[in-house]
């Protein structure tokens, strides 16, 4: 069976967006960049795959067809803000069937137009129908975080100041600017302990990758060293156990061995992460469920800089979701991106040194315990 | 590579649920046939895969909860009225490359809770907005193809009425009585010349199979004589041309052609079809596109019987969407039920004789010319 890799990435800067920039727009321009980075054509493209939740019905087929792409075999994938992700495991599956060898996988939303306040996955959730938000959920495992293992509220305010300061080296990056540890804990309060800083934002944006089997390499004239896809976990299940412990991340946990497996690896292999910081102590407890930093820890490491870029395990460079930004279904694929321009040594002043092997993790779903969501976890190698 | 086979299949009912009936119960229900079929338990479920348009976001995880299969890999896909086949390409991609044995594949849709009046798949669709909505299109093409070769209202028709005496014998079919030439053709007009009768309903429904490697179905103690899943085309393009002929089916004609390719079959060589009868003149121009009947011909044919049962090519022996019913996620998977009985013998007083090699078509996406649409081929074995 084939390897698969990465010719080519590329995205638009996330942030909020007119009205006039639509879904298709942003969609097209994170594509041709990644196109133009694979030095690839538009005939060598022999499949679509779109990862997004609000893009409405085909719209993967409007975005091949402004792309000049009509004809391709096009599909449209969900998994809420594992859509991105999701959309890459298709093309990854589709070149191990050997369906095709050379595919543009594309994740994208436009959310700005749609969404007005906090997002609830599902209209039908109890929970949050009673208060219980994504954000009330996070404060929980914050507060109960806090009293497990004596964490202190500067150190989980850590990871949104260590995460604004890797994205102001990131041109692609909604926020460019370091947040200082007062703003972040004196930000207007959103679900205590959580403040505004805490919470990734509500975002428009758009990022894409060529995805090639060995042969699409070679017929794109590429070196077979670009970076391969070495595994991609998804996994179901609730997000947080209705009962029990509201940070024991079973989800996490089998999401990453599953891809470790997969790959052959072990977690302390993995030299940077890509991580789903939606709020700020989701990457704390999400770090800990794959095993990549022992329980309880995750906050200390953060306040040393033991996860900054320099540090034993650099987590989002980018800037994650907190800086970089958010748009749902296009997240899982700017983490490939991400993943990509450091496994290259091409993410300039926030190059991660030595970066040979690094794993991206997202989390789709709803907040409460009766409700499914999913994970995915790709592992990608230099 | 391993082959695929379809393991058991199982349906609902289509028609028009109460409310109170929901998107998950009917997709639960087909799924716990289709297991049952297969003597599948859950635990040998490792993936599941479900196409839907309006079950909203991460709706197979909630499904997968409520069948107990919490924790495997879902994934939700969404071509339209394709999405039920682009969900089984998915499935049928994931076992060929090796990431799993035994999948569960659903389409599902409850649509009578949104939809009021006629589907209009995109909501920006200018020439829809204009009045070109699915049934001005397909009333065009009627009139054209009467035109051009020199076709009967009455022969045309002749699509309904056949459907609708194949499916007095189908108990999941949505309309179990046979319609006269009479009320076809005095049906209260929608778009001249076609009739309420040429239209497909509005349907609520859902359909499901269990997928398998040949390995998956030794494990399920199953032979391997169950039916193989031979090709699955999936190619995009705009609807009808935006000049020229308006019944040129290229679309059909590139998706004919590469599942052909792909099963290595010639299309004289197929014993049946299941065919995305959305209006009655869609059945005639697609099974022209595809090469199974010669150009011009369809509506004789159909006038004929040579499209019945008992007929050289039975077309639709389910009833198609015109009768079965269209709940338009479920769709693909209900052409994929049928020809998985028709193929083992097991479709009762609406089976086919010597039915060894079927094929199934689903086109999805919007009407008009700028946008892109999407058309699957199934091809199966005995």
């Amino acid at each position: 069976m084939t390897s698969v890799h990465i010719a080519g990435a590329g995205m638009v800067r996330f942030g909020k967006y007119d009205p006039a920039v639509t879904f298709e727009t942003l969609a097209v321009d994170a594509a041709r960049n990644a196109l133009r980075d694979a030095g690839a054509h538009r005939r060598d493209i022999e499949a679509v795959f779109v990862g997004h939740v609000f893009g409405g019905p085909v719209a993967g087929q409007r975005v091949a067809t402004d792309l000049g792409l009509g004809g391709r075999p096009v599909s449209n994938h969900e998994n809420y803000c594992a859509s991105g992700a999701t959309a890459l495991r298709e093309a990854w599956m589709a070149i191990r069937a050997g369906l095709c060898d050379v595919a543009l996988v594309i994740g994208a939303e436009k959310m700005t137009d749609r969404i007005k306040g906090g997002v609830t996955p599902d209209a039908n959730d109890l929970d949050a129908q009673q208060g219980y938000v994504m954000t009330a959920g996070h404060a929980l495992s914050a507060r109960r975080y806090m009293h497990d293992h004596g964490a202190t509220r500067e150190q989980i305010a850590m990871v949104a100041v260590k995460n604004h300061a890797h994205s102001q080296h990131n041109p692609y990056a909604q926020y460019q600017r370091p947040v200082s540890l007062d703003e972040v804990v004196n930000a207007r309060p959103i679900a205590d302990p959580l403040g505004l800083l805490d919470c990734s934002p509500i975002s428009d944006g758009a990022a894409a990758a060529v995805v090639c089997s060995a042969a699409g390499l070679k017929r794109l004239g590429l070196s077979v060293a670009r970076p391969e896809v070495r595994a991609i976990g998804l996994v179901s299940g609730t997000l947080r156990a209705g009962l029990g412990d509201i940070n024991e991340e079973d989800i996490s946990r089998r999401a990453g061995l599953q891809a470790y497996d997969m790959a052959g690896i072990a977690p302390e292999d993995i030299d940077l992460v890509e991580m789903h910081d939606c709020f700020t102590i989701a990457e704390i407890v999400r770090l800990e469920g794959l095993g990549l930093v022992p329980k309880g820890q995750g906050a200390a490491w953060t306040a040393q800089g033991r996860t900054s870029i320099g540090g034993t395990l650099p987590v989002n460079p980018s800037g994650g979701l907190l800086s970089r930004g958010h748009p749902v279904g296009a997240t899982g694929m700017a983490q490939v991106c991400e993943l990509y321009w450091q496994l290259t040594g091409h993410a300039g002043q926030r190059q991660v040194d030595g970066a040979r092997l690094g794993l991206a993790y997202c989390k789709g779903g709803t907040v409460s315990g009766t409700d499914g969501a999913s994970v995915t976890t790709v592992v990608m190698s230099s």
